[in-house]
């Protein structure tokens, strides 16, 4: 199956000259979402991974049923205040401004071996955020996984310490 | 397995005189992650869905797991903003002010069986407006399931129109 055929491409969304890739008509045809699932846990079945992590909210999308699939924990991501318990948190610079993500404290154990799991990797910010958390916590960042990759804008050698994974490319 | 004891209360989060019910302590936990996904599945399994929807952000982590398993996919119903194409948009009153939540006009075809998963069943609100989306796109409604059921707030009898099914009652 082609995957990339299930994206709509949206032009000028979310600002001018942006052509953003819709994966809701993927999500939604049954036998594309089971395909990349599959495709995804494929990647990094080889590592033993402990946990996955996915970054709020797309990441969610993905990494939950990779956990299961590869048989480990889920462990979130998120935007501030939204975690109840101790967190630590990444504050990370955008081209205007900065954002920042949290973990809890107690996600992670010493040298668990963790995977990443986002819907997008276009300039690598977010999942660097992610990364540093994981490592801050004593995480072994074993490998990086994106639904899609945008090349152009050079996220992933912004991510050259890491495996990185993608299934369909633009 | 008791799911139950795997959830963590957290006393005044987000506010004074609310006990938080913290799902990343079951989350993280591979072998509890795993049970509460097969038990969601059980419990709608003999009603032949077509999709599962599940509606941001926390909705994601159970919604998309459940349509793997079911062999369907996965719509998400997102807040105002968030998704790139045509949608309709369902508004709803909380405490102080209002809330809305969106879906792409094109995400349900008429007559397919909708599932829809959310994390918690506090007032109903939430679901109340997720279900909606979907009958306006002429879906048809035959489940809504949730991992926990705050059973005073007696969000069950304004859903009474529907199946309703949970897995953990406080």
């Amino acid at each position: 199956m082609n995957l990339k055929e299930k994206i709509r491409v949206i032009d000028d969304f979310p600002s001018k000259g942006i052509s953003f890739k819709d994966i809701t008509t993927l999500l939604k045809d049954a036998k594309a979402l089971n395909e990349c699932i599959k495709q995804m846990a494929e990647k990094f079945k080889d590592l033993e991974v402990d946990l996955v992590v996915g970054p709020e909210s797309r990441g969610f999308i993905f990494a939950t049923p990779l956990a299961y699939l590869l048989g480990t924990g889920f462990v979130p991501v998120r935007k501030p205040g939204k975690l109840p318990a101790e967190t630590v948190k990444y504050e990370y610079e955008l081209e205007y401004g900065s954002d920042s993500l949290e973990i809890h404290k107690d996600a992670i154990k010493p040298n668990q071996k963790v995977l990443i799991i986002d819907d997008l990797l276009a300039t690598g910010g977010t999942m660097i955020a992610a990364a540093k958390l994981v490592e801050e916590l004593g995480g072994d960042v074993v490998g990086l996984g994106f639904l899609i990759e945008l090349e152009d804008l050079k996220g992933r050698e912004k991510l050259n310490n890491y495996r990185v994974e993608s299934l369909i490319k633009y």
